[in-house]
């Protein structure tokens, strides 16, 4: 992916994979088995800042259908404070009424007496089936439980990423260090905007890094929009999708904003690499670039319609070098352009020329797993890059032969 | 499909699928085997209007990448006359250059030429792959046999409808006499907004009503508006799309534009029912309705945001009464409600109720081949149907396993 940040070569020793929200200095973390999911595996997740700071930030679903706990974190957020994070699989608590509300009340309320804090400090996050109430005499157990298995090692923080995961099928984490003495960390559980069965993206990213809310909430809301809001499996947004960035200060470090930002980024953009490879059915790793549009919003327009075209998709999973779809889904795209100076270049042969054929389809190989579609629409300077899956026979099993 | 027109009682005794274009005094039509489709089957069709009247009109793809067909039909349209029109499967000519325009032109020269009437009396529609140059030493001569074939019989006019399929398993056409003495008649190929294999959407449709072409336009565009755009299979909406509508006036009855954009209506509902029924892939005949918006304009936005979603439409494919998914889908609309007044019922059973769960999953019951969703926004008078299909293994197989 294209990720349009201001280089940093001192962050070139790349993201760690073998850790997460513990890598930075001030977090504890647990995953537990509160026995939420009826099959037994973890579903509960508790993240601590230790501080000294305490600010964060938030990103939510922009659905107009939200569940309880984006409800009830937006509110809290609106403070810049956060002590503490619960999660839980098994459950989106959406479409669930007053009741659900009072239950991601009660989870808040439980969470911050255990740790001697206010309720208000604590973020709430849930995933899972829509409209069906969270087992409370099951969850509130488990909160104490999972305080009780806090721990600031590796193992604590894989166990905060297993224990989210839903139709997700291996924990998604990464860490950065900076080599000024700082650190941020974070997992991430889902598929996309919406991940298929589930209907939810949660993350939640640490750093020990010293930096005030405004530029916080400021580096969130930026890398979101280049990274997270870039994956598009199936077009849809969910009503729990969250992403929650919290500031221990541990380190003791002052950052820029634009070293942070840089920063967040990458590691943002690594975790969706990692959503991206493990969207349900995905055989196919499809990266859509569009350029020479006039602004950037329509360029991401353009891709967008291109990842969400099921016919493009479809031709992505026979590995099909069909450009004439791809043309037919730009062109409903609200982009201004001139049909006939449309070039499409898929894996680096150009197969569709000044709006009509160009080099041979056998020169286009599309048969490995990754697909780079470059769309140059020659109406302007602007770019934008979306991720995407194909449409696969594998998605539409996993989201029919499973029942509501 | 609920088509909001003036009831006619008149109309009760329906529509008569065993006749088409040919119904409708004054038109001839033919449908022949060119040898554009390397399969040898019939390929192109030829629709004479042989007055005394020659008004026409015609509603066209509002995509940006434009076939040729269409943008030549689009021009000649302007003077609101046809003499006939020329159809061809096996290739789009969409994406193809000024080559593909030169190409479009002279299937209209000659047709012309063979009538003794003039070229810019000819509308021209081309459905198949985008891209690829359509072989003008089949289609000519084709163009004389067709003409040689002309006949105004029941047979000639399902000719005309058969020679248009791509992908389509079945020929679609319709026809309703009015007991004043006219009649209308049509054909369409095709499987939605966006046909999924071949990208098209061609229809004809012809009448021996008095009408002049302001009226004639003013319905066609009426009733387009309310079944055709009401149908989507995949969202996309394709190069070529094309419904052309010819009167004869060969009846000598003159018909008030009420009765016949009634009668138009129902014309065309009938044969997006047809389409419907032959979208590729297609195991389950799904109608969104969406009620209590604000505006139809709010009503139809939610109604195809649901008909486009694809984890909606696995659960359709399940029999899956996953309401879930649809209320995520909804709230992802551009239009106004207040999620805490949602209601959705699917076939009869209220399934989510203000909100939130309403009567149990096991009185929705979704396994046979007709699903009816009905969404209530409860925030104003306005509604809006759309039809689509479920997501299907067949449609990823066909989508997929065919090659460009």
């Amino acid at each position: 992916m294209t990720v349009d940040i201001t280089p940093d070569a001192a962050l070139d020793s790349g993201v760690d994979r073998s850790a997460g929200v513990t890598a930075p200095a001030g977090f504890r973390a647990a995953g537990v088995i509160a026995g939420i999911k009826p099959a037994g595996t973890p579903d509960l997740t508790v993240v601590v800042n230790d501080g000294p700071a305490d600010v964060a930030a938030g990103v939510f679903t922009t659905n107009k259908v939200k569940a309880a706990p984006v409800l009830w974190s937006q509110q809290v957020l609106t403070a810049g404070v956060l002590k503490a994070v619960v999660l839980n699989s098994g459950g989106a608590n959406a479409c669930t009424g007053p009741e659900g509300f009072q239950d991601t009340h009660q989870t808040a309320e439980k969470l911050a007496e255990v740790l001697g804090v206010g309720a208000a400090q604590i973020g709430v996050c849930s995933t899972g089936l829509i409209g069906e109430r969270l087992p409370m005499d099951k969850l509130l157990p488990g909160i104490s439980a999972a305080v009780e298995a806090l721990g600031d090692g590796p193992e604590h923080g894989l166990a905060a990423a297993t224990a989210v995961m839903t139709t997700d099928n291996v924990p998604k984490q990464a860490a950065l260090t900076h080599p000024d003495g700082w650190s941020i960390g974070g997992f991430a559980k889902g598929a996309g905007m919406c991940a298929p069965n589930m209907a939810t993206m949660l993350s939640v990213i640490t750093t020990d890094a010293v930096l005030d809310q405004p530029h916080l909430d400021h580096a969130l809301r930026n890398a979101v929009g280049k990274t997270f809001n870039r994956l598009d499996v199936d077009g849809g947004t969910s009503t729990n999708d969250t992403v929650l960035l919290l500031s221990s200060g541990a380190s003791g470090v002052t950052v820029t904003p634009e070293a942070f930002e840089a920063a967040l980024t990458i590691l943002a953009a690594d975790l969706v690499k990692q959503l991206q490879a493990d969207a349900e059915g995905v055989t196919k790793h499809v990266s859509i670039t569009v350029q020479g549009a006039a602004t950037e919003a329509e360029a991401l327009a353009a891709a967008k319609i291109v990842a969400e075209d099921n016919l493009c998709k479809t031709a992505f999973f026979a590995s099909d070098p069909n450009w004439g779809r791809i043309a037919m889904a730009v062109g409903n795209a609200p982009t201004a352009f001139d049909p006939s100076l449309l070039d499409i270049t898929l894996n680096g042969a150009q197969i569709c020329k000044a709006g009509g054929k160009g080099v041979d389809r056998s020169e286009a190989d599309l048969s490995g797993l990754e697909i780079d579609v470059l769309i140059d629409l020659h109406a302007g300077p602007a770019s934008a890059t979306v991720l995407t899956t194909d449409l696969s026979h594998a998605y539409v099993e996993e989201n029919s032969a499973y029942s509501s």
